[in-house]
């Protein structure tokens, strides 16, 4: 109740289309590109560690509030160079994506669905105060520095390029208030399969001492003050025996997100058979999350309306405990872009652990491994759906 | 109930203390000073502007999980430079401090209740999974930059040197995890009085469709991520004419902070005559304001308990109100350390301004002038009050 009237509140006072009008726009064709001298080896697959080794280049663009965007730069992969009282090290001026980038079956490498991320990265932004962009700008532009270091882009299924576009308020003042320059910054990483040795299925602890986001906060933008205040309830669960926090909402004890994932439920129906599959509604607390809309998207294309009901709905603790009592609860899993999907097999609550099937021999339910094929086909070229993977740059 | 509820289940879990082990301790002993070769000349006292004109050093100390605590640098003020994919860019690992350094009249410089100041540091590095260290340790060294540059610590009543104390986790790599590398680094600045022609009182928007803290979340530490999302509400208010957004929480609309200052209101009981100050409690989502805390605690002692009830309670906009209405309500002042305090005058809710008393002539209800001119005393070295103010350097 609260939720829902705060809610629409909330869309009636946060217009943030068009927050401010800019001098000049993020114009990818004034691209000016430095060379590194010393290229580097493609690291062996197996060496590759999630965010921490980086490609030869970055991408950098500057914001002023009297001339717009600035030139944008490839250049060596380097330090930034900021005044200390520049106010991302003060107020969390921040945001940021993640993307991927593939070697497609033709030579091409291409981009999953970056006009979503671009969008979001722009949602994020209005939300505080940073400048807007052209998103195909900086698609053009993400392609570009791709291609200036795409022998480091690594071969085979399940490896990609993380792509990480970043934009931080620079301002050198203590005031606070709206930041008068900014940079958006771009850096790459190549990375393999989240799950080297096929899926591992999660345990998650059931969180409502602590509190992800809230109705009129900012849990629906990818900004960086989301991140830093989950990471002491992780590890308080991590003490616990579980791997991640299962991020609960309200008296009702919603279940809201999973770590930095958004997550899906399956429960069968005894009475009818019928199958749902379930998720937490976009209102404003959850992350409009790209795997999540694919996940979503697919599952009412491919699973049988007769067997299936696919549902954006709140849905409690409760309620799966409920169910997994009752022999209801089949299935479970996080989605996000880093593992695509991410099995869950136990949640602890209440001081006992609530089970979610797997098959057997397996770490993994049926639909979460048939959900991950349907989009690594899509990610790796062996299917094609509407114009969900992007060609942003050319290996020949 | 919920947040009742809520907050003694958080308190339960959230044991901030003694999260990790140091290797070496932060030791003010070991500081290492390189003296900039151009110090510069006071800019005379009607130019300054707060947060803007930094002194000639700054004092940093880099940490590591495996060696702890480095040595203190004061070195020439100047860029931090650091890797794009550090966790402070990307995941708001950060936090901060602000507080004040004043020349008394016996030609020391004091500053107000830093070991507050420095408890809650720790406090906030601490939710956030940053390393904490000795408080005194870095009074001392916050003693040895103003030092430093005490020709730049301005002269006069309501001059002040802005001391801002700053932790980031600078670990370069993208998983949001604990970092394992970390800096605090401290910037100062001479600032002038926050009214400079005497009090200015302010017109709030009382804002529910916004939420600035929650339980179970970050609200009651001083970090970044708090900050930001605040901004794009204030320039809505700012829009329809008022300063400030009135931050109000829950179903109840309990009045919690004013922008970025803690909030007291006085009322008067029509029938007994009694005065009340209030303001809300400490359950997590309200900063532990230093100020906030100077005041509660000279209010207790120098108000007439006959006349006078202390209060941290809850209260809503419905209360101030209806008591408006009664003619109850008698003033109202935000509480901070760059104000100290600042005087309302007007709050917007449901389309209508609530005026809030001054006195004739005057931009300040008689409770929040006072209020000012006690703490004013003590940080000026007129009047003792405890060890509120501690001296950090000498001008001899």
């Amino acid at each position: 109740m609260i939720r829902q009237s705060l809610r629409s509140t909330a869309s009636r006072f946060f217009n943030t289309s068009a927050i401010r009008t800019m001098s000049a726009p993020l114009d990818a064709s004034k691209l000016k590109i430095v060379k590194s001298s010393t290229p580097s080896t493609p690291k062996p697959n197996d060496q590759l560690v999630f965010g921490k080794t980086f490609t030869d280049h970055m991408l950098t663009v500057e914001w002023t509030k009297e001339n717009g965007w600035g030139v944008p730069e490839i250049k060596p992969y380097g330090n930034l160079s900021l005044d200390p009282s520049a106010c991302v090290f003060h107020y969390a001026f921040e945001l940021f994506e993640g993307l991927k980038a593939y070697r497609s079956p033709d030579n091409k490498i291409t981009m999953f669905r970056p006009d979503k991320n671009m969008e979001r990265m722009n949602k994020s932004a209005a939300r505080i105060c940073l400048p807007t962009f052209d998103s195909e700008e900086l698609i053009k532009l993400m392609g570009k520095l791709i291609e200036q270091d795409k022998h480091l882009v690594p071969e085979g299924q399940g490896y990609s390029l993380y792509v990480r576009p970043t934009m931080i308020g620079t301002t050198p003042a203590l005031g606070v208030s709206t930041p008068d320059r900014a940079m958006i910054f771009v850096i790459t990483s190549p990375v393999g399969p989240y799950y080297k040795t096929g899926f591992k299925a999660v345990r998650l602890e059931a969180t409502d001492y602590a509190t992800r986001a809230w109705p009129g906060g900012v849990g629906d933008k990818k900004l960086g003050a989301n991140y830093a205040p989950c990471i002491l309830p992780q590890l308080q669960a991590a003490e616990r025996g579980y791997q991640q926090n299962l991020w609960l909402f309200g008296p009702e004890k919603n279940i809201t997100e999973v770590g930095t994932m958004n997550v899906f439920f399956v429960f069968k129906d005894n009475a009818t058979g019928k199958k749902e599959l379930v998720t937490a509604p976009l209102d404003g607390t959850i992350l409009e999350g790209v795997t999540r809309d694919s996940v979503l998207t697919l599952a009412r294309e491919k699973l049988d309306p007769k067997e299936w009901t696919i549902s954006e709905r709140y849905y409690s603790i409760n309620e799966v405990a409920d169910r997994a009592e009752k022999g209801e609860l089949v299935e479970a899993f996080g989605s996000g872009t880093a593992a695509v999907v991410s099995p869950i097999k136990e949640i602890g609550w209440k001081g006992k652990d609530i089970h979610v099937p797997l098959q057997p021999g397996k770490q993994t339910g049926p639909l979460t491994e048939n959900v991950a094929q349907w989009i690594a086909n899509i990610q790796y070229g062996k299917e094609k759906h509407g114009n969900w993977s992007r060609v942003v740059a050319d290996l020949a």
